[in-house]
């Protein structure tokens, strides 16, 4: 199959690149580095020590995962140079992660707010007018999140992306309908996802795109079989306050001897996925696509759930580590239940990789190699939920 | 009360500020002037002939309407402006007409689906960024579109933005939850109003800003009291295949001695507003805004149902003139019931002014007194829904 991944120099479009062109498929990475921009701006960098990209590629060729190409553009802002990559390239599937995707950098200021609306709009818009426009059977594979879903609207057990509903017809008799799971974003980069959702809908419905909309948990792990094969394959390790994601992060606190900080009571409970399960969710996706004329395929990509202040008390056992609350940046409940369904992913033959303390010990021995290389005053969150 | 009128230059933004500084209102209109720009892009005119906007605003002036000041600005492009222009006006109010409105503009090719997608979300976005940066508790009423809604996805009435639904919870018991009605949008224009949703969704919950999303019709109807009190304050006539629309369009083509050109069936049923209701509503949303902390109030402005074959028969009864079906350029159903709830701007205060042959008999003497200026060539269509 030809793939292009866009984003596919990022934390969970590298891994899944090497994946793909190790699975024999023809890959084309597209990529605008803006993420390496970012740590710039943020005066972070990866904990782990991240080749350039043309390095990484070829390093993969050179342990015999396959060829896969390179073009550095900005899909958010360069539409005709998007289209002549397509039109040239001829995938037939793209998968997208090129979007800005962490919440505390949406919302860290005015302007980081309009860059992710701007960026994240502009970019799936452009993708989905690339395809119609290429007037090609293109399927496009998009990593989504569960934060679509929001923690308390419903109260229902999550499905995957459609909820059947009671509703009155004109006459009142109440007849049952499936629609798209009402969306309730916690953070301008959630609602960018939701946002989303509108346009695959659209596109979808009208010029009969077929699109699978991954909504993922939070990842954690760092390495995959493969980006272990060779430090010059290792892929990013994300621990500010921005892009650092929540099981991660207190490994690498742990590591550091840096307490375990908890925002706010830590009742809040979410989803998660291992990084391994995460490339082979896309790789399952992309090899048994939706049928022509079938509406936006949703799977939740999450393997299972998880209140943050069991998993700091966990980390805490392992290591020795200590708890501590901090005030939450986030405006939220602190308390919630989230029951899931993620039964699609399955049904394409993942096998879940779930939380355990080995898999863990692989993170802390990453964490403790490079923890020289650790910024610990850029840990706190300093973004800000309050205006 | 200090309003900025957003796009208070075009269709409904012009007899809505008329009609707030005559109300006593301190106005400011705040336009980039783009859809004038736009005729000239399509080599049309209004059919009537709009004055300069400085011209405009100095005959109401003169006429003793009040003072309305202008600023020329793309909100959507210019941010710093925009933030300038609010903390500096101070406005208790802001009016947003600032999008491209045009279903048929929107789907002309991928130019104008992508000029639209970034244009309007861009728009929105910057001004709620914008009033939360200048920290005033400021008041927004969007204009959106009946069109959120669709026109088969649910069958239930269509409620004012909220449906009351009935969901099973965790233990499978059946809960009543009040959700945003499920998206259906028929066009790329559509679309980015039921994005907006979101956007006004997020900024409420999270910033409590208070907004008013008007779900209005289609406006028939050219002037009100105050633009027909001189031939310099005069309101736009859209006729063309872009901008023109359903019930004013036919006017002008009886007029012009043109066929009444009804896309398909017929059978679509929509929800129309005169032009004088339209700006009655704006005023009363105005007066009464909604309470500190209260979610995003959804109306409906919109006074009657109608089908499209039905308004073609009356206006060739009325005129004498033939009624011609040619293809539908859109993706839809060409056959729906459409049953809608309406009741908030009547609490309001607003008396509807319904269809009447007096009123159309207005209309058709507008277009008659101006059918010198009709390019009869541009009345069709040529925009496509299908790729």
């Amino acid at each position: 199959m030809k793939i292009i991944v866009l984003g596919g120099d990022g934390f969970c479009g590298w891994p899944a690149s090497l994946e793909l062109a190790n699975a024999g498929h023809s890959v084309l990475i597209v990529d605008s580095l803006v993420r390496r921009q970012i740590d710039e701006e943020l005066g972070v960098d990866s904990l782990t020590p991240i080749a350039p990209t043309d390095q990484r590629i070829k390093s993969a060729r050179d342990h015999g995962m396959g060829s896969i190409a390179f073009e550095r553009l900005d899909v958010s802002s360069d539409y005709d140079t998007l289209l002549k990559v397509v039109t040239d390239f001829e995938p037939d599937a793209i998968v997208h992660y090129a979007e800005q995707r962490a919440a505390p950098y949406s919302m860290k200021s005015s302007w980081h707010r309009r860059y992710t609306v701007n960026n994240n709009i502009s970019a799936t818009h452009n993708i989905l007018s690339a395809i119609v426009d290429s007037r090609r059977d293109i399927h496009l594979v998009h990593l989504g999140t569960m934060g679509v879903y929001g923690y308390n609207t419903i109260g229902a057990v999550v499905p995957e992306g459609y909820l059947d509903i009671q509703v009155p017809d004109a006459n009142g008799d109440f007849q049952q309908r499936s629609i798209l799971y009402p969306a309730d974003p916690g953070s301008v980069y959630h609602m960018t996802k939701t946002q989303d959702q509108l346009l695959f809908y659209f596109y979808n419905k009208n010029y009969k795109v077929r699109v699978t909309d991954l909504h993922q948990g939070i990842v954690w792990g760092t390495n995959t079989a493969l980006t272990l094969k060779d430090e010059s394959l290792v892929n990013r390790f994300d621990y500010d306050g921005d892009f650092g994601t929540v099981l991660n992060r207190f490994l690498m606190q742990a590591s550091c001897g840096y307490p375990l900080t908890v925002h706010g009571s830590g009742g809040q409970e979410r989803a998660f996925i291992h990084i391994k399960d995460s490339v082979q969710c896309i790789r399952l996706a992309l090899e048994t696509p939706p049928a022509a004329g079938e509406r936006v395929r949703i799977f939740n990509q999450a393997t299972e759930v998880h209140k943050v202040l069991n998993l700091a008390h966990l980390v805490a056992r392992v290591t020795g580590a200590e708890v501590q609350h901090v005030p939450n940046p986030r405006v939220e409940s602190e308390n919630n239940e989230l029951k899931i369904k993620s039964e699609g992913l399955i049904g394409l033959g993942l096998q879940p990789t779930r939380l355990s303390e080995g898999l863990m010990g692989e993170i802390l021995e990453t964490a403790q190699k490079y923890r020289h290389r650790a910024r610990l005053d850029k840990i706190p969150c300093t973004s800000s939920w309050r205006a």
